[in-house]
């Protein structure tokens, strides 16, 4: 960390340097729209031979042989060739994630109110899905659960999984993971054009309805074109992590969860708020001691060193504000009464009680999402749900007693409005005679 | 209605056609966006004096003597000074939609679970959100209440309210919407500046969470490049109706709905489904009837020959699966058995039952929100509504029993998925002894 993300709430300059920390860009952006508005065109032109193509040469792999779509005896044998208790602990995390989300589905709303309208208000869900899953280093299975699970409690009915396989070579784990979410259909293609596959359709793949899943700077790029055509969901920024902690913890704990999100990407931040200046200089210590024996202590430490940062307060109260402000896609409280605080903040994605919850619980087997607002998104955005994979449709239904009762105001109102035909369609109906 | 738009189900050609006609673009790409960005960098730099000068220039408005601020008495002269019969049109409309949309607030979902992990999904409102509302001849006191009373209604502290005044001039219904909806503060400024302002804030205008509310093409853009900083909601395109109405039908009323929509724009679009032929001709001669009438005669026109549709169905049950297509912004189901037909339908924004309701009374006094989704996103996107003025955050919460249960499971995920800190930050808790 640098010396100078050291924060005293109390001392003077304490609003400016806030302020700054909050205003810290993290994102690099990558020039990367053009060449993905070319992959796009290609994709809408030449669909399955413009995937062929593109996978060749990104991915080094021929289809024509390997084919687009993994097969049933593919995932299989992927399945059979994982360790079993990497499997049990699959298993575990599905059954706990899909246990929270099917709480979330929402109920349909029908009535008749006292003008005798019948109103409702019901929820389908979206007809076809895509997941997009990154190959290579970032081939998580966990967020194949996370991702798919939320969208089967919905009810969507097909849901289709696009996954890079460089070199041919596809994470035994994620194809465990897709058939244990219940994923439909699998196809060997990732990047923009995957994106674009999914979106537009091919021959091969047919189009669906949304699009969710991380993905690079190009799949990113690739979702935000083709939104509108489909749905996404969010456009995820880099992690970050918000341990709110008293000095009754155990410094070397609190470090290991802030460096649990420092070690995904050297973009990620982690910041420590305590009331306890002598405790922020021994989780700084157990920071360095971790590092030294940490896999990837590189991306860590870099991380840390550029973007962390520890705030001391003069007391755990005077947090809550800093905390809706920063609005942390992860927010640990590791107090003694964390319910008490956690009831008084109002903008994070996901809160950690206690000092046994440490934030890594809540990536894998926690029940809750692992899909998270970043970059203070948390003011106006949620977690990926079931909800983001259904939508409402609202019904009224009038017959000509409750339209003469609500009618006449509509027909006011439009004629305010200038609206004339809006008028008439009313006006026409309370009066059939005159019509 | 071109000639060509009269399309046969059961003819041969007709996909092709049918898909000719969801293909369709209606919207017309202003190229505004530098001078957008260039306006919103202005305000980030200058504040308030951007905008006094933007507004001197697009409105003719000399802010420093009419203020940003409409003050209070400017709206109670505003309400006094309208007709008291639209008054009360506009307080039965606000109470009917108050009522529609109280009853979408969330619950909280609290439980322990059965290995003892405490968990949670809370609902929190946005803490400050903004509400654009256009100027001049598309200054609509219903949109007032459709953007506002959702967001008063999930519980949102601070509603902005921005909105042009062109020569000076407000519309006093416009003002009056705001009062009866509790709108908190209205500022006087419109266009791209009044987004930024409300994104960024300036020295008078703090700034909000989530933005939300009509625009033009500049408006529209703005809310574009805001979005990230602040929340959006949709960018809606040109209105549209589909109509499934079966011979039962007087063809004047039925006329007079797709005019509804085609008045708005030219760029709206009116379809009709219908199973009898005969009937699809009577509301043909009943469009041309109604327009020698009506005052926005000129828009409707234009938008109903370049863009109205009618569509002869074998059977009703054959429009179900070409409704879900088209998944139309606003559906009418003029038909004898409306509900059953509304069952079969998965994508519609909103849908009108039966013969006497037509869609107009949902633009005003139905109760549910006529800020629907356009363009073919009710496949994968909902109206406006409570829920998109709050935002989730879940909880977990671990005691060192439960971390025991699920706790390996993670640590076992976290290694094969390579990352290190994630593991050691569970194991640390589940051997306290051995870190």
């Amino acid at each position: 960390m640098r010396p100078d993300r050291l924060l005293f709430a109390a001392a003077p300059g304490f609003e400016a340097d806030f302020a700054a920390l909050l205003a810290m860009k993290r994102e690099t952006d990558a020039e990367v729209d053009a060449q993905v508005a070319a992959i796009i065109a290609e994709v809408r032109d030449r669909g399955d031979a413009a995937l062929f193509d593109y996978t060749a040469r990104f991915d080094r792999l021929d289809l024509a042989v390997a084919g687009l779509a993994v097969t049933p005896a593919e995932i299989e044998a992927a399945a059979a060739a994982c360790d079993p208790a990497l499997l049990a602990a699959l298993d575990l995390a599905a059954a706990r994630i899909r246990a929270f989300h099917q709480r979330q589905v929402p109920g349909d709303d029908h009535f008749v109110d006292e003008a005798g309208v019948r109103l409702g208000l019901r929820w389908t869900p979206v007809q076809a899905a895509g997941l997009y899953v990154p190959g290579g280093t970032a081939a998580y299975p966990s967020s194949v659960l996370m991702n798919a699970i939320p969208a089967k409690a919905a009810g969507v009915g097909r849901l289709v999984m696009v996954v890079p396989a460089p070199d041919g070579r596809l994470n035994p784990l994620v194809l465990a993971a897709a058939r244990i979410a219940g994923v439909d259909e699998i196809y060997r293609v990732g990047g923009a054009q995957a994106v674009a596959a999914l979106a537009y359709g091919t021959a091969t793949i047919r189009p669906v309805d949304k699009i969710v899943g991380p993905g690079n700077a190009w799949v990113a790029a690739a979702k935000r074109r083709v939104f509108g055509t489909v749905g996404i969901d969010m456009i995820a920024g880099p992690s970050e992590i918000l341990v709110v902690a008293d000095g009754g913890n155990d410094p070397g704990w609190i470090a290991a969860d802030l460096l649990s999100q420092a070690e995904h990407d050297t973009a990620a931040q982690s910041i420590l708020i305590t009331d306890d200046a002598a405790f922020a200089a021994q989780v700084g210590r157990a920071v360095e001691s971790h590092l030294a024996t940490l896999p990837r202590a590189a991306i860590a430490r870099d991380s840390w060193d550029r973007h962390g940062a520890m705030i001391v307060v003069p007391t755990l109260a005077d947090a809550v504000p800093l905390v809706d402000r920063i609005a942390p896609e992860h927010l640990e409280l590791a107090v003694a009464e964390p319910e008490a605080l956690a009831a008084r903040v109002r903008n994070a994605g996901a809160i950690f009680l206690g000092r046994y919850t440490p934030e890594a619980v809540g990536d894998y087997v926690g029940g809750p999402n692992h899909v998270l607002p970043t970059a203070r998104s948390a003011r106006f955005s949620s977690g990926l749900g079931v909800l983001d994979f259904m939508k409402r449709t609202t019904l009224i239904g009038c017959d000509s007693q409750s339209l003469r009762r609500i009618g006449p105001a509509a027909v006011r109102l439009a004629e305010a409005e200038g609206l004339g035909a809006h008028a008439l369609s009313v006006a026409i109906r309370l009066n059939p005679g005159e019509a």
